[in-house]
């Protein structure tokens, strides 16, 4: 049914992109503008879809987006499959349907194509967080991305902008932690890394910053829960990394689940049109998170009913329904029919949505080929960057001198984490152990000493086994490295299905605490009076008040990846030094929540003496430990007096006074003695991993610029205050002046 | 110094009051205007001062206001003392001051005059909001508002308007707990007791609507930490319960500690002036709670010195600074003086101030009598209302067919609050047994059984003691009845001198468990076999899970006040039918919060399977048993159909179906079935406490009207909109239908 290429000006590479987008717009019917601004998959979602399903959607809803691929239940999962199915659906989109348009393909590539048998997996977003490293992240994505690509996919439903704020809430494994400012860094790392240079690139993809505007302090930290919040908070904490985001020009942006202050996101003009567009300048497409529409109807219950929820969404901006299938189209067809809906709206979405696929070069080449994505998925050196990455998140959160191990050591090994890939990849991947490429803890660990290395594992997840066994084996050796944590889950901990765990017992988000069951085992097995390593393996911090007590070390290891079993053997042995630091905070209690680093100041009435600390945690935010010892001396700035334009240089020397090699990030805190809205007490500027020799000194700059002091006021934008700043590096403090601000 | 009485205006009764300002104003220098909005003390604060030190701030700075009683450090403690210092200190302002203007004495008389030796001592907030009786509120409020006025007081720091959000906050045992409509009936009906016909009448004292806006949900439950708030969630649930006290003619109005999305409340002009004033039309005084403003430049961080938090308050509209003393009537003067603050702000503010003292009548007879004092405070009259207050709190949680015991067994009691008075009337109360007239759970058990009663303690709040002798006498006897709880508290649970237990430990924000000790001699006590009775005095809802699963039952007495041994005795013997209702939900778990019924709708994306539910909680809100059975059927409403301004009743018949007379709260709750605005899941609308006899049925009826449907939309304020609604009543539901709504 294919038009003569030579024909219509859409066809013709050599054209500008505008003008292949409103020549291809003036030929389409409504109904076949409205496919392009819907999605179906191929897989289980709310309904089995196959191939021929999708078929159907293209032929009779003009459906311009498929999934098939690189998300949970989705029909393919190993590179052959998932290549043949993209090229039988894009053939089929080209060459049976009047006018050829390709389909967008997207998938749900957060940490590495993890959805996708043997593919590269890179620790999620905590562990990443934990790196304080924007190349390492850059470098990450762009893997990533290269595997997307040659596997036929478009756009990546990542990097999350979320920060996270509630370690209760079950997706805070995904985002790089609790700083408004370090989640703004990584996740522009991780846009630059899909983007590339521009979705031009024959192996760059769309990048999707999400989830539109606050996502990650929900309501009880229960996913999707309402968000109340002020336009100060809003603005000052979780807007920000969006913000980079569009300053680094991320193609599209994914609002979140919830309601914020009343209204879901998801028909929102005050956040999607007023906010993101009109005043933070968006021009790309947003994408609507998977059945984010038809819970306006279902759950929020602001839409009397689907339709009613497909024309807010409209309203609102939406450009993309991510899985709406042919529901979608046709609600969309009858709105403009009806004269509800003016077509100018389908309109602004095409343009938006065709733009991107001639970029992408799909109207040129949307086919993939099976022996580069086999060769792309999971290349040796890809797992090399996952294992970078990977080594550099280990993050040591207490050493009585016990690490490095030497090498020689017996070793026991246990724990539900220890020999688990599917634990140790976390969500977002793949859930059989066949389709991970990776190394586990237990079999790392045996690459690593030259002594024995015993395993029992002793307990899942809450249920104890042979514990008396993993005493007896422990009780034999050297050392004991007990991993426990947390298993694979998504949003609420679930589904059961995959996760391996009942919904409402551990991991859930009422309990921070270890289960009973790991707990039995860590206290059986240090009870041995073997030195006794933990190693956390998991999506948050958990609450490890004994462990932190008793033990001499533990290692947090995050959810570290396909090849984490082997970052943390080398660390434990002190081939890899570790750098890693808390992107988040380590609470001692449940009830201390929301514990972060940069609360706000306030009052204690009755008398500090008289009031617990408000950030009081186990673990502090930055902290992590290195096999060496560094000093901070001589914090000085180039300017004491700051104008509002003026950038500036922080200098400290940092020396390694230890007898090993080492990695420490240095990290500037700032904070305003005086603000007409109350302060911070303290705020993350700049940070810097620096690599030193044992012996070596060396002055580490970081540039600031007296922007970074300015605060998001209601009413008037990002506002630059004179007075006077306090900044802190280590326990190092100085303080400047801005003066006669006027930004 | 006094003028002649027949000279001016001011001093001539029978002119209208506003005559007799506007006469007295224009006789006064700036620096005996600024001294009229600044209150002082006597007694321990920041420091210690005592009489003379008052007379010297009258003579040397004009102050206004004084607080030499009825607070935690306050000077006298005793009836005769009290009186005879407020007699020597009006003496000296009427007597030695150029314009001989009386004293305006203030109070934190919050549950009782519970300050002053021997007072009537009634529930904490949380027990009277178990009463769910408006009537009993007023009554309470009464009786205190005469023991406050015979001792010279004339303005009350009460009632608490706060909602009860969070319980770790460790002021939530002062409010009516976590409905916004309960909190606001009960408040009301408490400025009605306190202002009675107005503050003209002899035996009232001005009431004032604390803290304004939103106090009680600080993050981490800190108190006065920051409370960060949607305008959506400020209106819908913290500010209801104010606009239901302006309604009801409130004199005055206190501000929160806490800033509020950035912004202190205490010198928030959005805040006291936009909103309170232009928006509410509040006309009375706007009194600041102590150390408020201090505070500014001290801890929020948005005055730089103390001159600049006074500017900051007045231009914020403060009318009096409780305890500013002189250094805020310097700071006042100088700001005057140097042109930065227009005397006409601090006319407004004498002009509210005065009026009220014209009002009082104290320009005529400032003085009180010490006989009239003694019998009035304390009085037998006074007691017995605070015994049936106490018994309507009394609100049973759980009871398998153990209670009411029948009078004749052997009881044991035991528990750090079976026999400590200063616990069972808890905070803002005196702090030695000694000065609480009352009786404790242990002596009143006594007086309700024919058997042998046996007491040991068995633990204080975070020690045990002898609990193999606890046990022993369990064991021996027919039932055990266990009192455990919190101690005496304010704010952040100190302070220490007066709480008894150290800062940080149980109670504390982070820990809503039983501390390890009470749990131990609980289980210790059930382990003999002997039924045992919980009997919770607490501020708080303690989570009490074990208790839960293994104790026949548990009774919920709050802080029950100096009646309340009596009151839990009677109930456990059944000559009080218990009938209070929780007003706060029990939590689970601390990794729960916040938990409220009336959370707002919202999504399960991956399927509400795989999601644990949102609310629930251990005991509900709404929770507590009879000793009889009550059957509810056949609700129905006046009209299915109703316009805007439509009234409606909804009809429930409820049948005592058991052998014992009772008395069940009914509860009507709503829900919007789609909303353009995310609705609340439930929403209290009305209850009414329904007394039966045995067998007998009722026909309970409940006024509504459409306009309670009615949520505040921001930028459209409070907006009814058509559609359904849906009623219930226990597990009744009925729908209507707003059709044509135009308020």
């Amino acid at each position: 049914m294919q038009q003569d290429s030579t024909e219509y000006e859409f066809q013709q590479p050599h054209l500008p992109v505008d003008t292949r987008v409103e020549d291809l717009l003036d030929r389409m019917t409504t109904a076949e503008k409205a496919g392009q601004l819907v999605g179906t998959w191929a897989g289980q979602l709310s309904e089995f879809n196959d191939v021929s399903d999708v078929k159907a959607a293209i032929t009779d809803h003009h459906i311009g987006a498929a999934a098939t691929f690189g998300w949970g239940g989705s029909l393919d999962t190993t590179v052959d499959d998932v290549v043949e199915t993209v090229n039988e659906l894009q053939t089929y989109a080209v060459e049976e349907t009047r006018l050829g348009i390709p389909l967008l393909f997207n998938v749900d590539a957060v940490h590495g194509h993890a959805y996708v048998a043997n593919a590269t997996v890179f620790p999620n977003g905590l562990g990443v967080g934990a790196t304080w490293d924007t190349d390492a992240a850059e470098r990450a994505a762009n893997v990533t991305a290269s595997e997307i690509r040659a596997t036929g996919a478009h756009q990546n439903y990542s990097p999350t902008c979320d920060v996270g704020r509630d370690p209760r809430w079950g997706r805070v494994f995904e985002t790089f932690g609790e700083s408004p400012y370090l989640c703004g860094e990584l996740a522009a790392a991780k846009a630059r890394g899909y983007q590339g240079d521009g979705i031009e690139g024959d192996e760059n993809v769309i990048a999707t910053a999400k989830h539109f505007p606050a996502y990650s302090e929900p309501e009880r930290g229960e996913d999707a829960s309402p968000v109340d919040v002020s336009e100060y908070k809003l603005r000052n904490t979780f807007v920000p990394p969006f913000e980079r985001l569009l300053e680094a020009d991320v193609e599209s942006v994914m609002p979140c689940y919830n309601s914020i202050n009343g209204e879901p996101a998801h028909s929102s003009e005050r956040y999607l049109i007023d906010l993101l567009r009109d005043e933070l300048g968006f021009d790309g497409t947003v994408v609507s998170d998977w059945n984010g529409i038809r819970q306006l109807c279902d759950e929020h219950r602001t839409a009397v009913d689907r339709r009613d929820a497909v024309h807010q969404s409209r309203v609102a901006g939406l450009d993309l329904a991510s899985v709406g299938h042919v529901g979608h189209v046709e609600a969309l067809v009858a709105l403009v029919e009806d004269g509800d809906l003016p077509e100018s709206v389908l309109d602004a979405s095409v343009r938006r949505v065709l733009e991107q696929k001639f970029k992408l070069g799909l109207f040129e080449d949307p086919y993939v080929d099976a022996d580069d994505a086999a060769d792309t998925v999971g290349a040796s050196d890809h797992q090399d960057v996952a294992l970078e990455c990977a080594r550099e998140s280990m993050t040591l959160l207490q050493n009585d001198d016990i690490l490095p191990l030497s090498g020689d050591e017996d070793v026991f090994v246990a724990g539900p984490n220890a020999d688990d890939l599917v634990h140790q990849v976390g969500g977002w991947s793949v859930d059989e152990e066949a389709h991970v490429a990776g190394d586990s803890i237990r079999d790392a660990l045996a690459d690593h000493t030259t002594g024995t290395v015993t395993y029992e594992r002793g307990a899942s997840m809450s249920t104890t086994e042979d514990v008396e066994a993993a005493a007896a084996k422990a009780a034999e050796a050297d050392v004991a490295v007990v991993a426990v944590g947390e298993n694979w889950y998504l949003h609420e901990f679930g589904p059961e299905v995959q996760s391996g765990t009942k919904t409402g017992e551990f991991p859930t988000r009422s309990e921070l605490r270890l289960p009973e069951a790991q707990r039995e085992l860590v206290e059986a097995i240090h009870e041995t009076g073997t030195p006794t390593v933990g190693v956390l393996v998991t999506g948050r911090p958990l609450i490890v008040d004994w462990m932190a007590e008793h033990l001499p070390a533990i290692l947090m290891a995050y959810y570290p990846g396909s090849r984490g079993g082997t970052a943390v053997a080398e660390t434990l042995f002190g081939a890899n030094e570790p750098a890693g630091r808390l992107p988040i905070s380590v609470p001692r209690s449940p009830g201390d929540l929301p514990q972060h680093f940069d609360h706000l100041a306030h009052p204690a009435p009755i008398g500090a003496d008289e009031h617990p600390d408000s950030y009081d945690p186990l673990f502090e935010f930055g902290h992590g430990l290195s096999y060496t010892d560094f000093e901070y001396a001589d914090l000085s700035v180039s300017t004491d007096v700051l104008d509002a334009d003026d950038e500036f240089e922080v200098s400290v020397t940092l020396a390694n006074v230890g007898d090993r090699s080492g990695t420490e990030v240095v990290q500037a805190y700032s904070s305003a003695l005086t603000a007409s809205h109350v302060p911070r007490v303290r705020r993350l500027q700049a940070f810097e991993r620096v690599t030193l020799d044992p012996g070596e000194e060396r002055t580490v700059t970081l540039s600031l610029a007296a922007a970074d002091f300015s605060v998001y006021h209601p009413g008037d934008g990002h506002t630059l205050e004179d007075g006077e700043y306090r900044l802190r590096v280590a326990d190092e403090t100085e303080t400047v002046t801005v003066d006669d601000a006027a930004l």
